[in-house]
């Protein structure tokens, strides 16, 4: 319970979203005024998820540095209150505290709240296939799972590995381990890596993969392990048997809402909770943020679950800085994300033709090959832009690039026009940056912007 | 004249804009409605001005790469008639014809026309000092500038060189010559290089500029060049006497427009002649386009002569689309320009703090240090971020960078942002690109941002 006058806010969850919140409550509102405390189940506060796979393949040595700020310096720098290794396990919204258990033995009790930060994260898809829960076999969702891997690379040093879901992390793993020397066998359903992309840029990942040597299944899905003495041996699909002595699961994430859903928090379809533009839940004095909640997907308006430490990060500062009594919204996403695969640059906004399809769009789509700087300038890589957008109206639905070194963060120019809604032939004027070291003197993303503005204009008026 | 029904395009000057506009009409109205003819005074049609710097310095090494298309391209693949040497010495309006010059001794001839597009482009500025004219002394705007300045490298080997203005032109060409072993002086009336940034951050690139060798004098006038036999030997200031074999001069350039003001054509303020969005200007039929008009700066409203290759595309693309039949508008310019500097790259958009204010502005400005990719990722390069925002409404006005490889394009985004009239705060809420190859999780546009809409918020509301 709060002390005398003063409030408590109680955070669940020690990672982006939380600290982000916690840490902007504290700057509008001292000590004297609110006490913070922090719950934290794992080993570790504020780390980069997703430098995970760079620990893994050694890019980064020291995990050390993929800790943003330890609770020593919450406690000291901020006056923020952090108990690792502390799981919540029940909300009472009607008492206003939360039952926190110490993993290492302190036993269970209560803490009370006035204002409660649901910062829970996301939780790995495991499947429920036989064999799954063998030694081996490892998930990539906290640091503790890139350290377990580590070691097992250091330690019994793999030589086959088989990577399990051809998203971001699947893909960024395989790299990781390429790196690292094993022999890398990737299994998706889908026919292509990266499902986020449409199939033709999709295909371009998929080359890229198998260049430096990842051996792709895809459009299988993964039946079992085999294993012997509760390790995993090999993964087995409807079509073949893949010998691996280390497996990763990428099969995505989803909110972890368990605790949210049994306080009678409201989910959305998504699995998300359910917050307004000021990350508030509809419980008074009780906010979410992060992967554990849904947001809008600004393109295609609906509600959608993404998981991704830069949200987490925004919207745990907009809860933050409401909670300290000032005022910010977090609009929604338009479904940004790069990532980097084998030397391959890779990055996508917006909806896929695929998904403007499904969204009720009727789209156009153009795809234009260029270069990221001028073509006589040394470093000249190869980039490809594709660009969607609504037949009609010419607005912009969407992008996708894959290219090399300089190419993938031009996807955020991309986004921000996205995010003003404005269509193709209006992007043909954008006074975008140019020097031979930097852009060709039509930049891909004006190419790009100029041939699907050719397009809308042809389009015949019924 | 036109024969029979055919009508006749004459196009002034072979370079971006011209060329532009002849590819597009052509892409519109075949050979059989359209006759298109162009008269370029030099050697060459198409190549990248901007890319001269390099072709001294040596990154590049053959000047044909600086060519995208030869007149016989032209003629061949897009039946445009391309003569080169041929300088058009007068426009009569009242005939619909221009006066042809053949610098290679053919004479002079009348052309006709019906539509006439103006591409003229700009002319360096010359000191009227005293030795101006003397040899050794260079100006670098069109590709034979860049030829002599290569031939003079290769054949006399000058060991010491002044380079006079410290804008994007003075500082590449400071860079190649030091790369060309070169002892490097560079002189500026200005207490600071590249003004088109403010005072802080231009003073990060005089640090860069030093510390590969340039010597700096600043705030120092050109009094005057001592010349021996007609050669240049030094370069006088008020302060001091700069020995030197050879001289650069980066002064900058003013709109070409001698011949449109003899035909009566408009010119405004700035010197650029003046059209309307549609790149038509007052006279029925005679379009312009490129480094000899004046457009308007969409954030300051006032009309602004910036001459850069990327601009002259774009409204010779817009003249030849309307020439053609098509409608197409230019809207304007938000003044994004990029520059590599000696490793440092320098990039802008909009008004800077000293112009936001000289413009009636009452701006509020944060400069933020970050990095490139997040801080643990190999290659993580220092980046400053400056943001000009309004003080009252927090609507962004301009934004500057400064910093090391991966740095620069990101002004792309804050040209985009500043193009659609965002608020800092809205800014905070973008959904840029993050993994940790690319970016710190708080992208550094998205930390100025943030800074900014603190202040913002803090403004008193009087």
């Amino acid at each position: 319970m709060g002390v005398g006058s003063r409030e408590r806010l109680v955070v669940v969850g020690g990672d982006a979203a939380g600290m982000s919140a916690a840490s902007q409550a504290r700057r509008r509102r001292d000590g004297g005024g609110l006490e913070i405390v922090v719950f934290e189940r794992g080993n570790f506060t504020s780390y980069s998820a997703c430098g995970i796979p760079y620990l893994v393949g050694g890019v980064v040595a020291d995990p050390g540095r993929l800790i943003a700020r330890d609770p020593d310096t919450f406690r000291s720098a901020f006056d923020i209150e952090v108990y690792l290794r502390h799981e919540v396990t029940g909300i009472d919204l009607g008492r206003r505290a939360v039952r926190v258990r110490d993993l290492d033995g302190g036993g269970q009790r209560w803490e009370g709240f006035d204002q409660l930060m649901v910062a829970t994260g996301a939780v790995p898809a495991r499947p429920s296939l036989p064999g799954a829960d063998a030694a081996g076999i490892h998930g990539v969702q906290v640091l503790d799972d890139g350290l377990a891997i580590r070691r097992v690379l250091d330690g019994q040093r793999p030589r086959r590995a088989v990577v399990v879901g051809g998203g971001y992390i699947g893909l960024e793993m395989a790299e990781a381990l390429v790196m690292r020397g094993l022999q890398v066998a990737l299994v998706d359903a889908a026919p292509q890596p990266m499902t986020t992309l449409d199939e033709d840029m999709g295909a371009l990942v998929a080359d890229a993969l198998r260049k430096v040597g990842v051996t792709l299944h895809l459009g299988e899905r993964v039946t079992g392990f085999d294993t012997a003495a509760g390790r995993v041996r090999a993964v087995t699909t409807a079509n073949r048997v893949l010998p691996a002595e280390l497996v990763i699961l990428g099969l995505g994430v989803r909110p972890n809402t368990a605790l949210a859903r049994s306080a009678g928090l409201a989910v959305g379809a998504t699995g998300g909770i359910i917050t307004d533009r000021r990350m508030r839940t509809e419980a008074a004095g009780v906010w979410a943020a992060g992967d554990c909640v849904q947001t809008r997907h600004l393109v295609s308006g609906a509600p959608v679950a993404i998981a991704l430490g830069t949200h987490a990060n925004k919207q745990g500062r907009v809860a933050g800085i409401n909670l300290g009594g000032g005022y910010a919204t977090f609009p929604g996403v338009v479904g940004t994300a790069v990532s980097k695969i084998c030397g391959v640059e890779v990055a996508r906004t917006g909806l896929t033709e695929a998904q403007a399809v499904r969204a009720g769009f009727d789209p156009l789509a153009v795809v234009v090959a260029s270069t990221t700087r001028a073509g006589y300038y040394p470093g000249a890589a190869p980039i490809k832009t594709k660009i969607v957008a609504e037949r009609r109206s010419g607005r912009l639905l969407g992008a996708q690039i894959v290219g090399e070194e300089g190419a993938a963060k031009r996807i955020d120019g991309l986004a921000i026009a996205l995010w003003n809604g404005m269509t193709v032939e209006e992007m043909t004027g954008l006074d975008l940056a140019y020097a031979p070291p930097f852009s060709p003197v039509w930049d891909p993303v004006l190419i790009a912007a100029r041939k699907a503005a050719d397009l809308v204009e042809r389009t015949p008026c019924r």
